[in-house]
């Protein structure tokens, strides 16, 4: 779950990245949302509120956010990466009928032996099928 | 783990696909390596011996593959999609220092509550850090 953010300029600062309103307004976006939205979605939001902004830019910033270690790239399609605020260890399942990406809690599970000694700095858990509501419509 | 197969004109054709030299060299390729390799790869790895093979036709071919079921696509990086002809559920760890990709066990994990009503086609699991070999170069 997206932890609580009381001042959003000392979030970014204290992460080591100076606050533009660019900046703030594409993190407050996906701070915002649990759709896990494209570089595309995000630009589609924002562009008639910062007519400055383009889709490099917007790219741009999220890899930033990313290199800071305060959003999660989420890459399940090879053509589509999505974007996501919450970076606790959660799992996605993407629908592959209606395309929508949602979250859901890892369950508890042992300690994995071949990466012991590894350095592990990020852990992804994706899954693909269909969600419950699609199956209801294709089932009626 | 990837399972033996013995005739891999019947493997491609029990999956529907048309064992053309072009498609049994790529996927003998893929099967041979535990690489994880991109399209570059397997293009580079193959073109001398297929002087009429394309990265267009490598990537279709891969795209087939997956859609019929015998390949996994491996999407960890935002640039740069992986191939495994291992279709099994185990893991991935990439190691951000050298690069590399390899596989681990999944270990036992708990039912996932929030996904009892879902169908489930595909699970991916991946880990990003060191590998223990760069650990012990970085710590000489």
């Amino acid at each position: 779950m997206l932890k609580k953010i009381d001042n959003l300029e000392k979030y970014l600062r204290d992460a080591g990245i100076k606050p533009s309103i660019q900046r703030l307004k594409i993190f407050e976006y996906l701070a915002s949302t649990n759709s896990h939205p494209t570089v595309d979605k995000i630009y589609g939001a924002l562009s008639s509120d910062i007519p400055t902004l383009s889709k490099t830019t917007v790219y741009n910033t999220l890899k930033l956010f990313q290199k800071q270690g305060i959003i999660l790239i989420i890459n399940i399609e090879d053509n589509e990466t999505r974007f996501d605020a919450d970076v606790s260890f959660h799992g996605h399942f993407k629908c592959i009928e209606c395309g929508g990406v949602e979250d859901f809690p890892i369950p508890e599970h042992g300690k994995i032996e071949a990466l012991v000694d590894y350095d592990i700095s990020e852990k992804h858990f994706y899954i693909k099928g269909i969600c419950a509501n699609c199956k209801k419509i294709i089932n009626k």
